[in-house]
């Protein structure tokens, strides 16, 4: 795991260290809905650029929310997978969905499905 | 009401539009906690620079999510209040901090109190 540098021990500020930018959030997003490979990441209607989603891969794969499981040698190709910690984000998600939902007139509704979802540790 | 591009019309998207980098869900976090003048902001323990906070607060005020109020004529002086729109992140907040206290070990516990809190619309 990687040794990170918190601003404080504030369990927001030390969570917004990891997930505190614009695009983080949406490659957990998209693994949600079924991303596994960097091509379906690049797809995403928000345009990311590739440099910025191998950083952000690279981070969530260093800070164990996301895995790369091989599944191609020559070249070398992985698909990227939620771990238990990072599927754990789900419920940031989708309060953030909720927001964006209520209060920005452009935005679509989510799927119902996505809100409905629980993350295992939280699930009765 | 500032004129926004978003980068799609995705509601997680559009929301992190907004609220997606390290500083501004900070900002909101100490307002719950009865920050209300830029010299409470600065005294946080994550030490945000004053031309970020300066430019976050502008944002959150553009955006609606804060209200500026003048307390004083000479210099001028404001209070920022949380509007409707902003507290209703506080499910946003919540959810960041129980993660923190979940998976990060440095972090210290959430107060009972911030998780328990709702905002107007959501009470029962």
């Amino acid at each position: 795991m990687k040794n990170t540098t918190y601003r404080s021990d504030c369990p927001i500020a030390s969570t917004l260290d990891l997930i505190g930018d614009k695009w983080t959030l949406l490659i957990l997003r998209d693994m949600l809905f079924g991303a596994r490979k960097f091509s379906d990441f690049v797809a995403s209607a928000e345009g990311m650029k590739r440099n910025i989603l191998s950083d952000r891969l690279k981070r969530l794969n260093e800070h164990g929310l996301i895995e790369r499981v091989p599944y191609q040698d020559k070249p070398p190709r992985f698909d990227y997978v939620l771990t238990a910690k990072g599927a754990d984000l789900l419920p940031v998600i989708q309060a953030i969905a909720r927001w964006g939902a209520n209060h920005l007139e452009h935005a679509y509704d989510p799927p119902a499905d996505l809100l409905k979802w629980m993350p295992s540790d939280h699930a009765s």
